[in-house]
């Protein structure tokens, strides 16, 4: 049985769907584990009472260290302890970030641990940086690329995979200072497949089996990708309805596009995983629904199979770790 | 007459795409210079003969250096003398950003010309740097603001335009460095209607009429816009064939697609401005088609007619052009 920490109180749809998400996800393999107050309704499943909650505004850091009996506080503190395998929480995401560095600590040698988002491509993709880190150096780039690549290979099933930069050209020379630097890093890492620059026009057409950046710039293009998504579906819906022969055609097309729109939607992946720490945690968006927290818990289930925290522990080498020098870790805000 | 100087020799479709295109734009107000080898067919339009060519792939500084009689320099330089009103090339991005440099020089006190892009979101916003400068100071962002609200209001006509940067999250404590700096800025500045961050999944539909960010994470996100929009068109396109049912709905909502598809194109807005110069330049996309051309063409003179070059040297306040270092710019590369 793998066991999921849930945090019961996290998200805009909190604590219903979080509830409802987590009795879809449990199974004979996977046991999920409400943290929550006394008196919710858990549907059955089992929970662990906690007293405090953070809201999705409050400020990470602050919230963190006043409110450690929050559900999400707890409920990453449950894996620190080995109380559960892997902990889910659609919360506050600076909050979770502050939470995880503080209850289940950096791997030895990791400077930056990062979020890793699986890109809705035909081919699916790792994102890494989507948002830990709003400044990076190209040290920690390089970082992320090593981890990305055993995300790929142990989660996505990827042999060999192919690592690659997000610029603004596919040639070395085009980019920005970090991504210039990064390059250099990257194209001289030993087991690493480094294949080179990708330009974000072809992020969604899987332009690599790991596409690594700045948080900063994982984030816009996650959101990005999101809004743009949905906004062109929408504005077409409203083309097609304008003429009664276009509202015809809708009708025909509808559930092809509802197979499109079920791929391409984030709620399909559920989360993403924060790369670099001792214990393994996904983050899930702050209007998860159901599904949503399902494929997240699944998503955390996975990686515990798969023995996410132990291949990176075991694959990022020596020298890469002791390049990036350890420091005090300055996250999105 | 407004004339537009040309570049003949710019473009992956060059030279045949854009004397078509010139020929479309030309009209009794607009008059299009083309400038290129002796023998081109001009269809005739007027030629300014050159003897170089700059490649799509040169080193723009090295290229711009060695060939001061290419198309591209020669147009450019055609403005910087008054023997033209806009230079227009669907070349060499980076050489155009040196050439213009070179031979428009920047307004007084301007430190980063910056790239200005009208974004195909109902509500048109201009997105602005969306790639001049791959790194940038907060104070360019500043700058970039000020060029952004001129622009949209004299050229998109909107009345004391809104103004937002581009960030992670919309509070103004979230985002990197840079951002978090250039919002403190902007919140002070006056004369400009600034009203926060915005994220990027609103871009699309319209976050503001002006959004500022640094070129390379404006060049991420013009890229991710027109990769995202292509490729969920042809995802629903391929769903949409594959069962007899879609092939004839598809059938039916052809033109609604065709009419949002048609918006959404780049090339209905044909290019995006080099704003901050003494001459006006537009830049348009590698791959434009003569309607790209043309809208190049048609864009730049209506910069002209609203005197954009003109209105900047007016606008931009005295204190914000002595806030921002003069130095020696870093192009993206």
């Amino acid at each position: 049985m793998i066991r999921i920490a849930v945090d019961a109180l996290g998200g805009d749809r909190a604590p219903e769907e979080v509830v409802a998400g987590a009795g879809e996800a449990a199974s004979e393999e996977i046991r999920p584990i409400l943290f929550g107050p006394a008196g919710l309704d858990t549907q059955g499943l089992e929970l662990v009472e906690t007293t405090q909650a953070i809201g999705m505004d409050e400020k990470p850091a602050d919230a963190v260290k006043a409110k450690p009996d929050s559900s999400l506080v707890a409920a990453c503190r449950a894996v620190g302890e080995d109380k559960a395998d892997a902990v889910v929480s659609a919360g506050n995401t600076g909050a979770m970030l502050a939470a995880c560095f503080l209850e289940l600590r950096r791997l030895p040698g990791v400077a930056r641990p990062a979020i890793a988002v699986v890109i809705p491509s035909e081919k699916p993709s790792v994102l890494i940086d989507a948002g830990a880190n709003a400044d990076a150096r190209p040290e920690h780039l390089l970082q992320f690329g090593y981890m990305g690549s055993v995300f790929a290979e142990e989660v996505l099933g990827a042999t060999n995979p192919e690592v690659r930069l997000l610029s603004i050209g596919e040639e070395a020379e085009k980019g920005n200072q970090l991504t210039l630097e990064a390059h250099d890093l990257l194209a001289a890492a030993e087991g690493l497949r480094f294949t080179g620059n990708t330009e974000s026009r072809d992020l969604l057409r899987g332009a690599a089996d790991v596409v690594v950046c700045d948080g900063f710039t994982g984030n816009v293009v996650l959101k990005l990708m999101e809004g743009t998504i949905v906004t062109v579906l929408d504005a077409l819906r409203e083309e097609i309805t304008a003429s009664r022969r276009g509202r015809v055609g809708g009708l025909l097309i509808r559930p092809a596009a509802r197979g499109m729109r079920s791929r391409l939607d984030p709620d399909t992946y559920g989360g993403a995983y924060l790369l670099g720490l001792r214990g393994l945690a996904v983050i899930a968006h702050g209007n998860s629904s159901r599904l949503a927290v399902a494929n997240a818990i699944r998503l955390a289930a996975r990686g515990v199979e798969h023995d996410v925290v132990g291949r990176l522990a075991q694959r990022l080498p020596e020298r890469v770790l002791a390049s990036a020098r350890s420091e005090s870790p300055r996250q999105a805000r």
